[in-house]
């Protein structure tokens, strides 16, 4: 069974995806997620202009030989572009192999190890008030894990925070501009974890994305400062370029440590995971070289107790989301799966058979991934310019954001 | 699809093998291998009357939570026996998936990543001349890497000789007893290397099993004597229950290490995998889990560019070779495939599609594992005692075989 | 001295034991344990199947050199069901050399190190009532040492939990399912050690059991939330198969800590004891290779300063739990020993010379291991299949029990 | 002072060159390389589609800001595409930057520290007679440093060996196949070497580019073999994505180690420089981030007396060479430049300032980077689409090229 054709579309309902769309001399139809926030027609053209033509002719049949292919075959291997481009790939070849097989792709990874993937919500707010009334929200549609960011008082929305709904990439070619002052932060947040300890009671989890903000002893305080609200995670402490920063966080608190939505190769967690300094993964399969590439690294962190905590914010397109839900299925060291939701407007694109209620995806039961794309329906919503934010200092210092 | 029976078959066509039949309410019959030479009633014991019960009724469809029930569940972990047990369940699901879609094993594992599948063949003598002789012959048949074994002077017939033909377990419940003089065999060896190399030149690849005979600065001095030969492994220097025994070898000499034939999880390459301490895992999919426990293995070495090298004596039955066969088809740390080749006689039991020429196996295209298993002609060959030998020093302590 | 015959006998006098019956040339009869809960059918097959050939004419004084030929010789190393037919078989050759030197064993190992070996009783309820109850009695057996285990809000009875006496296995081929939930009893835990130390004072010893359920990180959350309760240790805090997974507790909390329950080797501690990460040596003489294999476990862990606490739950027989005295007796690094007490039915099947009174076992004076079976009674009451329970998460992900 | 405009031009004189050219609203004009050998369209949609809108009206003297806000700002770090775009700008604003102050960009850097700059050349024959005639001709033009590539016999050319001319990438999007057998090349390469120094004596450098090919073991063992002929360097002796690997290496051979020439990041040193695993630092100005970028990465290695040597292969452009060769001028752990020499055709497009002579390199005296950009002519030579090869063993196995 040869690939005959590989379409890349970038389209924008609501916001922008990135899909590859193979077809096999048999009729199959693959699909893949390469969606990369703020960077979508890089791995369109890395994958139109340069992974395109080593596809076509080459055995769907043959994943892991593709993978190869593609990720030692370059030469210059890793980064987001790659992973993503290779992600959507590997993603694509399962489909198609379920598809295949008559069966789903979680059936092909092993089968079912669970009934329901729970999954965590976002609530935020400009101050703790709406920030109360968005776990409100949250725990209205079933969720009993809640990611909660507030506004900084004098600090602007801050990150993951908005007047309604939160979309981290806003519309245009330059990035919009946020202020940070680390000191602030560190002052209040502990504020906010009493307050909502004081109105929830203490079963509800509680998450928080520091989003690399901190230094490894900055992190290491926040980390103590916090533990007696039980956080279920404190997440993106600090930029782990250098995976051995997190050894000073960790030698100070036993806060739970998530990380790895930025990472794209197992090789980012060659010093993280023996050393057993996190305790969540959370790549994106869309992000970490598809299911290929993702299940290694679960594998990895399973060696060691980690878990699985799978990137799920609006920038991964349905077939992502679906590709993580038959993962999370799968596999045993399953903690929990990220869901932003996306807007009602993107299932006239992409219409997914998984199902969401009480907090939990159930995975379908449609052979392959269970996504299909609409391509008409995708032509109506072309292409936007959008941009993740830049984040600087009081004093102008570019920030991590 | 539920399983409906679960049969342990145990047959002794030449020697003894371990089976597990699975049939599912649909109809399908997936087949496993148990064989744990020496100890085979004790492992269809731990089949028949504890993991039978515990099958009859499940989903034959989840793979993976049926490893981790069986592996989990029973509080006693790890171990040849439970693992065996559980490698056979194992790949008894996989074929049962494999036929459910239609597919050989390997395609649900993610296809193809080589033609064909290099393997090793054994030869042996009970002294040099001999073991020429035998190289030849392993020759002829197309191997271009051949295990060495040579019986030392004034020791017997030595570890992986004998006269005609060599068979580890013999027939009787009381081990035979073998000597053993660890400073013969090291003065010795050498010039046997020196030998070989005379006879066949440099680009036959020459292995060699120690067999776990030497302390760690023993097998230190074995590697530097013969890196000069370039062996292309040396296999089992010293026992490996304390992995860190390693590290005082690899200090010291290049020669590529081998080890894990006696192992039986993921736990006992934890020290060797991410220090590189060993070059080639030697795990068999009958020991060590079956293809989802040797699978996560080989990707866990695959992360430190160890390669496989998957155990293939003739006490791992055709079906348990099949899996072997359809993980190296897959895996890309492939290194080489062990091939002893069984007595012709075992085909009567145990008919598979995979195809041995010119020293190179190639998976067969059967759905499933491509193994039949004839119930009425195993009968006709019964269970008969048999074990492997034990070893002494020349003053009578129990030394290691 | 030969070994004439050699019997193995499963019975169950309100709940199965395994029993290894050698009788020498010379009419001594010597008895071993080797039951391992749920799995008694597979060490009974191990040993009649495969040791007991071996056995027959051996000299039964050679202890050290049967038990380096049952380990080394099987080639199959370790493991539970291994290390439990070689701990019967040297328990019963060091009841034989006892018997020969009209001796009990705790004298040919040494002699009496103490008076009095102290032990720790088990108190459990389904909530705090019921278990300061259960304390209470255990306090008025003479106890001032007791472990605490009790049921968490909406999780069910528990681990170590049940209305009346608790039994780990219950009847039955398929384990009964159990269902866990970590947040709930991180949360209530602590509530519970704050009401005991109410109760009881600060005097009495308290021990938990984790029974292996928390990743590391929780292990050292817990570990700290309790310290302030002055436990006399946590045990089991996570599963030790990575025993690097201790070093995440040990930097964390000062609370003592207990492992090893499911070891059957010293290799099983050969990162924990020099590395100093736990306190407390917990596996059994029945499943760590009998007094031969675990004295040197012991001996091994005394470097570090970490003493014995003999594993001795009801499924230990009054076999195991002597020979587990006799070593408590003579071993300078003794801790503690657990008793869990058998139902007084056991006492017609075995008849042991131990006295236990005062919270403290003092060892019996008969010769040999002190204990006789009776294999008349024994047949009355014959193997019936239990099973520990399987434990799984509330999305139905299989947990560690 | 603003930039006004922002173009990128992907031409192909002979080659595909990225190129991008910033022009400020004082009409200065700087140009950056962005050439990422098969993967050219990707890193020009990178710039063109993302990075350019954001650079509009930027001040084009804040050369670390806007690095800082490319490399953070992007949220999704690293990687060769997202690192060949911001190398790009980095050297553009530089060349800006020099020409605002009319000196060349070595003055700002903080100026000569030497007079000439030594450089390699490549020597390569599809035997050894061929490569000695092809180092006889490097020495012709002074170079007094040659790295050595020949072809095995059997393998066909091999890396880095065509006949006449070598270039890495050739026409067609869809990659050529090429073969390797490690054992012949291991087998074969100290004969090569041991031939080149009866020919040469002993003061020409040797160099030897082992590109990726080989496991630790085998790294160490070719290491070991070839240490007799003082090679001046090996190169790329194994993948570093797992910079631990060259641990292995380093116990066992003192030959010097060089590495990096598909890195992009400090990271990708970080332990690789503070363990002093490697001599010399491969990466390129191109790939590395630009002068910024590559200039703290030679920084950290000088902390531990690691040397530079700049990538310099025909993929790296005239602008890419001349950043690299004012960096080689200024920084003070220099140790040698490589210089692969265009084609002359590329000098219709690029024009630079730098002399070559006797074996080195002279930095030119214009103001900036000290090349010019002949767009006019660039658009005669449009983008043709080339490949790296792929690499596979003789089983069809994906290898490292």
């Amino acid at each position: 069974m040869r690939i005959e054709s590989a379409d890349v579309v970038v389209c924008n309902p609501g916001r922008n995806f990135v899909t590859l769309i193979l077809r096999t001399s048999d009729g199959v139809v693959g699909i893949g997620d390469a969606t990369l926030n703020g960077r979508e027609l890089a791995v369109a053209s890395y994958l139109k202009d340069h992974v395109v033509p080593m596809l076509i002719g080459r055995d769907a049949s043959r994943i892991e030989d593709t993978w190869q292919y593609l990720y030692r075959g370059v030469y210059w291997r890793r980064g987001p572009i790659t992973m993503a481009a290779i992600a959507a790939v590997d993603m694509a070849l399962w489909d198609i192999k379920g598809k295949s097989a008559g069966m789903p792709v979680h059936e092909l990874l092993g089968g079912r190890s669970r009934e329901t993937i729970r999954a965590y919500g976002h609530a935020h707010g400009r101050d703790v008030e709406e920030l109360i009334d968005s776990v409100h929200a949250r725990r209205a549609q079933g969720f009993d894990a809640v990611r909660v960011q507030v506004g900084v008082p004098g600090m602007g929305n801050g990150y993951g925070v908005a007047e309604g709904r939160y979309e981290p990439a806003r519309l245009g070619g330059v990035p919009s501009e946020e202020v940070w002052d680390t000191g602030r932060y560190l002052r209040y947040l502990p504020t906010v974890f009493e307050r909502l300890r004081g109105e929830f009671g203490d079963e509800l989890d509680l998450l928080h994305d520091v989003h690399h903000r901190l230094t490894p002893i900055q992190a290491a305080q926040l980390g103590r400062a916090l533990e007696q609200y039980r956080p279920f995670w404190l997440e993106d402490m600090t930029t782990a370029e250098n995976q051995e920063s997190f050894r000073l966080i960790r030698e100070h608190t036993t806060v739970p440590l998530a990380t790895g939505e930025t990472f794209n190769s197992i090789v980012d967690y060659l010093t993280l995971v023996p050393e057993q300094l996190i305790d969540y993964i959370r790549s994106a399969v869309t992000h970490a070289g598809g299911l290929t590439g993702l299940r290694r690294i679960l594998d990895f962190g399973a060696v060691y107790q980690i878990k699985s905590a799978i990137h799920g914010p609006t920038d991964i397109s349905p077939i992502g989301m679906a590709a993580a839900i038959h993962l999370d299925t799968v596999h045993h060291a399953f903690g929990i799966q990220e869901y932003m939701q996306h807007d009602a407007i993107v299932s006239e694109v992409f219409r997914a058979d998984f199902a969401f209620a009480d907090g939990c995806f159930r995975p379908g039961a449609g052979a392959g991934l269970g996504v299909t794309f609409d391509e008409e329906a995708a032509a109506r919503f072309p292409y936007a310019a959008a941009s993740l934010p830049v984040n600087r200092l009081l004093d102008g210092t570019v920030h991590d954001w």
